[in-house]
């Protein structure tokens, strides 16, 4: 295999810490054995964070965890925080704000160290905020559980791990799938991830798996043949008729490029087996 | 025209009743001065509701309003309540449980008289569970704002005034997309139909057309390609590839026989117009 990249993990947010881990154990497994950083920079307040992690990691057996938290973005020059990713097997982003992970570490050397990590085949995770950053664009702020209005979305540009995509979470507890339609309405190039609460996407090369007990929900607007938000009011409602949606849960795989599902979905039970081969 | 058949209205709920009413105006107009049904059967306790409408529709000029209600099933067996529905122009359904409204009118004189009064012309109205009632498939019961999990639904069957379809109301409001893709994924020949609250379809023949504030959301299982509805147990999420998901708003028009939005949507300060015409 020449492509080393390793694995993006997307996880829509209250992933399991406490039962199972299915979604935990995706990321234990890829680190062999390596260091793991907490990245708990999404948080304004990120005490407890780190702690969590900490339980929930080492009763799968990570015991090399450390956190990495930016007061300022002039902490990211730190060569003692630069060290922690250089030599990590693996970045999991807590949740919190997207907005503060990108504003902080956006064109900056520990944002180079990150692609880095992913690049030599390192895990890249982030979970609620730290799922949306990894995306092209991410959406920052925008009403769930009503009406999609045209004025109501803000985007903003994300990591970039994973081009052409824009992940949302908590999607199906919070009633996203507006905002997610809304979003891909301004340029269906972009493709809409929608990760409930306890699932969770791993993308290796351009293809992912779904493991987690919720759903993943794609949205694809390439094919839409009429909108109308460019030419309508801010409080005006959506049109965008013919959206191509797929609805995915554990087992199910996804072609990012062809923008389809894979043939013959996995055994639930076997999914990750799979994923790891 | 040979097709006398009168206007469906099916409302997502919390119509708007002291402003512009643009939905109760639709019921309004079609009335052409005749009486107005307001019937409160879903509910288990109906008092305040007609008081409700009776305020609402006097104010936009419909002074000929009565209620009807049922206690038991016998009622529907009275003269003076039959008399109600021969002798309206329109009858409306107010919200509470779909299954009440079916349970105590299916295969009764005034189940009848309600088709008679949509046969000859007669707007048959309703909002939220009187919405849901209209359609041939109803969802009884089922949660929202979570991940779909296949066995989690309950179908029953409606009043059937439109058939192929199966309507849900509060949709973006309550996080319904996943039930409504659960719900037709049990039969991918009925057309899920997710109406936002103070949003509604007026259905003339087999098209309709889209008013008020919120959004009108179609999900077509038609083309799905892979689905686990049968294959899976009962607490495994939804997989359902493939999914036309047409998000419309007012102004939009749809053919449900062609399951297609209709060219050219109308602009929505004159949808009402060519809705009459």
């Amino acid at each position: 295999m020449t492509d080393r990249t390793g694995a993006l993990i997307a996880i829509g947010g209250h992933e399991d810490k406490d039962g199972d881990r299915v979604i935990l154990r995706a990321v234990a497994e890829r680190l062999q054995g390596g260091k793991l950083v907490i990245a708990t920079v999404a948080s304004h307040e990120p005490e407890g964070y780190f702690e969590a992690y900490r339980q929930a990691f080492s009763g799968i057996g990570v015991t090399d965890l450390v956190e990495l938290y930016l007061d300022e973005r002039e902490d990211t020059l730190d060569p003692t925080r630069q060290q922690l990713i250089a030599s990590a097997a693996g970045i999991f982003f807590t949740g919190g704000d997207q907005l503060r992970i990108v504003s902080q570490m956006g064109e900056t050397p520990l944002e180079e160290l990150v692609r880095d990590l992913h690049a030599r085949g390192g895990v890249v995770a982030g979970t609620s905020a730290g799922a949306s950053a990894q995306s092209e664009t991410m959406l920052v702020r925008g009403n769930g559980a009503e009406s999609y209005r045209i004025g109501d979305l803000h985007l903003a540009p994300g990591l970039g791990l994973l081009s052409d995509v824009i992940i949302d979470q908590h999607f199906a507890e919070r009633g996203r799938i507006g905002r997610l339609l809304g979003a891909i309405a301004h340029n269906p190039r972009l493709l809409g991830i929608g990760i409930d609460e306890d699932s969770a996407i791993i993308v290796e090369g351009r293809c992912f798996n779904v493991i987690g007990s919720g759903a993943v929900t794609i949205v694809d607007a390439g094919a839409v043949t009429h909108s109308n938000i460019a030419e309508a009011a801010p409080d005006r409602t959506l049109s965008l008729h013919h959206v191509v949606l797929h609805a995915l849960s554990a087992g199910d795989r996804f072609d990012l490029d062809a923008r389809q599902p894979l043939p013959g979905p996995v055994d639930p039970g076997k999914a990750e087996d799979k994923a790891l081969s």
